[in-house]
């Protein structure tokens, strides 16, 4: 299946947050989604790295109550691999698990348009059931 | 794949925290062993919930640098679903996937022996690269 259509299917909200959010906004942020991670925005827009709760809580472990006094721009994680919607479902899941990702920003004409997470494969890894040689994810991960 | 035989070939290293222990050290304690939640001890051994990345960052979004202050037994996740050793990683996959959650510990003779979590699941996933009807764990969570 393709990512395009999957973000289709599931309805994704696109959350992001900027480089110049606290670190404390960042936190509500995802904590009101319910999401690990998201992308992070430079002021036009363009996606410049991840920030994920395990770079809040790694912040944290380094500096203690001082992350309150931090920026998403000093914590984001800045190598990212991104993939398009046009890519599979199934190349996602084998990033995530050759690279130790658990989400991957989707772009498509330079714009950030979701995020794929490890939770979104695990999902569609169940949801057959019955044949998985017939699953669109999984059939293609085992080619 | 039963989760006992897994949990040796990965030689699984147990982390744990107790709930006296500070936001910092678990963060810390999370960090140093880069994973993503925690089986919460008491002072007998007795597993009484998980701590996450999550509970730490849903805490600081609430708390801000107050989070300092707090110690895990403020903030760990009483409800815990475990399983034993002697359950399929199937079911582990699928409890995960009902449940939404990203770990599972295991429990043998009311001792935390290890954790499951949904890297591992999806490591399993994707390791058939060939023919997933004769692998361990998805052809179990097939039938």
């Amino acid at each position: 299946m393709k990512i395009g259509a999957y973000l289709q299917n599931i309805d994704q909200k696109l959350v992001t947050c900027r480089l110049g959010d606290t670190a404390r906004q960042a936190a509500v942020t995802l904590r009101e989604h319910g999401i690990g991670a998201m992308p992070v925005l430079s002021a036009d827009g363009t996606l410049v790295g991840m920030l994920s709760e395990r770079d809040l809580v790694a912040y944290f472990a380094r500096e203690g109550s001082a992350l309150e006094d931090l920026k998403v721009e000093d914590m984001l994680t800045k190598s990212v691999v991104f993939m398009s919607p046009e890519a599979d479902l199934a190349d996602a899941m084998q990033t995530m698990n050759k690279h130790g990702f658990r989400h991957i920003p989707i772009v498509a004409d330079g714009k950030v348009v979701g995020v794929v997470s490890i939770r979104d494969v695990l999902a569609l890894a169940i949801e057959t059931d019955g044949d998985i040689a017939l699953h669109p994810v999984l059939a293609v991960a085992a080619r």
